[in-house]
């Protein structure tokens, strides 16, 4: 049986989970693909590994995969978009293929990379960059290529997903989950990447592309990270039939695209809802297909060693086809992308969670309600609690029906100015996702 | 731009919904693909259908499409199993990849029509033909690639779930909600394929093959539908924790392969447990990725046109990029299949939910407990229910330990030799999914 040699960039979390599987699977890879996989050249900055390393090359030189003409296929797992962007574009120069694992690197240059690689007549397979095992993007890209996509919504980021999971069930506070989070790994010592939101805007940007034919844009993404969420609102949401998610939303509008990640209500009859702990999960809706969900773990060493694996088997069977893949990167051959704007977030179209505090006296939930009929806004619920013993302030928590992100800021601004209500008022956005 | 031109063969819902989703979508598929595809023929054994025809052929005749050399792919879309194969046979002979929605064909002579496809370099895509419109072909032949599948479960009939969901939520009998399915349009006048299991051992036969590299053997898959399924086992089963699924299961052992559809209680806190109405649901579990769920519509005009115009979409790729699509028909290249033989029932291993009725006298249970345990089996959980006035049985419901389905059987038929235990007693097999 012929093979075919891979060299695998970066030898951390994911670099070993894929080396492992590789190795322990070998035998049932060969047999779907029809040629072996062979790891020929491994580099890692760090000090050398453990693996035995017989038939093997080991470099501390990242680029030495590069320029080795026995390697087919360059695995970049070194992370970053420095040093990863010159070995990505020096590996296409050389006529390799490419699997990376970096959201951040296609994110941000994955149109430039990706003109390089047509130009070389090489691939550069990402499945792994967004949502870890789950093969989301062969699913937007082949298996729902009929659909104008209407929407997709994203559990993109585990470990935001883990903190607000432990707020919910266990009542906790957010500092002190992600003091957890990073004792058991799930949150690095750095938590801003993940929690801000920041993570999940370079998956939804690479998702948002391929679903609508966009290019990549990640300056314009809106992104509020789950920071200021509080235990009561977590509370609050799940006793009116929600739990908050932080979900990275791409939608379609008729005036362009809406490309946000904040801190969502989502009903608990959406089966997204209950996707808790590091679990990710996409649901994508098209015009055909209706509503479909794809979950699994979205991070870890082996789960994003299925991913890039799955896309060195599919160029491998490309290759031994003759010819690179073909199906383009971003899910369109036609690069005169769909001229769709990104809407400003004011443009947005959402409903809303807001909770306030109010003085404990009569007329001022009325007040509060003709405001917000006054913008033309419903409330879909209320409650107001009665107040405790000694307080002279109530929380009193409304959901709104669907309106304009402009119209409720200024509603608030105008809640605010009412002489009873005192302290922020607290506005989470509602997507009912049915 | 270069057009592809396809030939429908059969315009019932799916026919219908493959061109509506073909004619709506064109700029969007055409953008995708780089290359327009044209409905060039199209054969009805009705009369000729409302569309605008204009440079469309019209046949009565299906064979007539197979021949038509301005047609590049033949979607079969006539179902059943003796036309079909000779249609689908013929256009490969004529050189012409095929597209079918059909999982009794797939499942039943998928084997010597792949390897025609083979020797004419030409494929056959079949996306459709198993849950509908969620690509879980795809999924298991590329996305997991790099995995050793341990396991697969799936509601991939929407008439069971549809049925099952019912009965649950609204406490009614199986004739009563089979009825309101039928006039709904989600059983078929004649329902036994359906609520029999019989759809759903053809599609489990085709994602077992996928998963394990295993032939395609319809006559090998155990086979239990609903039809005895009691509400009060229903009650029973959603007090204990449990929802009542209709599972297509296909489990890896080290002796074989367990290949089963039966009704099963899945525990609520399972996503797939909570998959309702007419919606599918596949959960497959790698050694690598872990647990990963795909939901979606399994049935309807769009969302199976949606599969099919993924597998045109697929081949068209391929054929502008000059080759035959690359990936195996079954996921693997090696036709020498693994040597997985497939376990009979009784070798099968499962926990059990067991319902009796016994006399409402001392020493009964102990008698029951006794038995069990003399057999290795441990009980999980116990209700026993309080006897109704003027009740001399009372119901007892257990739920045990995974065992082997042949020592569950001969320590029922054990219990039901006791004086006091009267009436059949009921099995239903368990599936914890963890």
């Amino acid at each position: 049986m012929e093979s075919l040699k891979v060299g695998i960039c970066g030898l951390g979390t994911v670099g070993g989970g894929t080396f492992d599987v590789l190795t322990r699977n070998a035998e049932e890879i060969a047999a779907r693909i029809g040629c072996r996989i062979q790891v020929s050249h491994i580099a890692s900055r760090r000090a050398k590994p453990q693996y035995e390393l017989s038939g093997l090359r080991f470099s501390e030189d990242v680029f030495a995969v590069c320029d080795d003409p026995d390697v087919d296929i360059v695995v970049e797992l070194i992370g970053g978009t420095s040093l990863a962007r010159e070995l990505v574009s020096r590996a296409i120069s050389r006529g390799k293929h490419v699997v990376t694992a970096n959201k951040a690197l296609i994110a941000e240059y994955g149109g430039q990379l990706f003109a390089e690689a047509v130009a070389n007549k090489v691939t550069i397979a990402f499945e792994a960059a967004v949502a870890g095992g789950i093969p989301i993007i062969g699913a937007l890209r082949e298996g729902l290529a009929a659909n104008r996509v209407h929407c997709l919504a994203g559990i993109i980021n585990g470990t935001t997903n883990f903190i607000l999971t432990e707020m919910r069930d266990k009542g906790r506070d957010f500092a002190d989950v992600l003091k957890e989070a990073q004792a058991l790994g799930y949150a690095e010592a750095d938590p801003t990447f993940d929690i801000e939101g920041i993570d999940a805007a370079h998956k939804l940007v690479i998702l948002a592309s391929i679903a609508f034919g966009i290019p990549l844009q990640c300056d314009k993404v809106f992104n509020e990270g789950i920071g200021e969420i509080q235990p009561i609102d977590v509370h609050y949401a799940s006793e009116l039939g929600y739990n908050i998610k932080h979900l990275g939303l791409a939608v379609r509008r008729d005036q362009g695209v809406e490309l946000r990640v904040h801190p969502t209500l989502v009903p608990k009859s959406q089966l997204i809802a209950n996707v808790d702990g590091v679990m990710n999960a996409v649901l994508v809706k098209g015009d055909a297909v209706g509503a479909t969900l794809y979950c699994g773990a979205g991070a870890g060493a082996e789960p994003t060693a299925s991913s890039v694996i799955a896309d060195i088997v599919h160029i491998a069977r490309s290759v031994r086809n003759g010819r690179a893949p073909g199906v383009p990167h971003l899910g369109f051959a036609n690069t005169q992308a769909a001229n769709l704007p990104i809407l400003p977030i004011e443009d947005i179209e959402s409903s809303y969670y807001l909770r306030m505090s109010a003085e404990d006296k009569p007329g001022v939930l009325s007040q509060v309600c003709q405001v917000l009929s006054e913008a033309g806004i419903s409330i879909e619920a209320l409650v107001q609690r009665e107040p405790q013993l000694n307080e002279s302030q109530v929380p009193v928590i409304l959901l709104t029906n669907i309106v304009r992100e402009r119209d409720i800021n200024s509603a608030i601004a105008k809640i605010h100015e009412l002489e009873s209500i005192h302290q922020q008022i607290v506005k989470i956005r509602l997507e009912a996702l049915g």
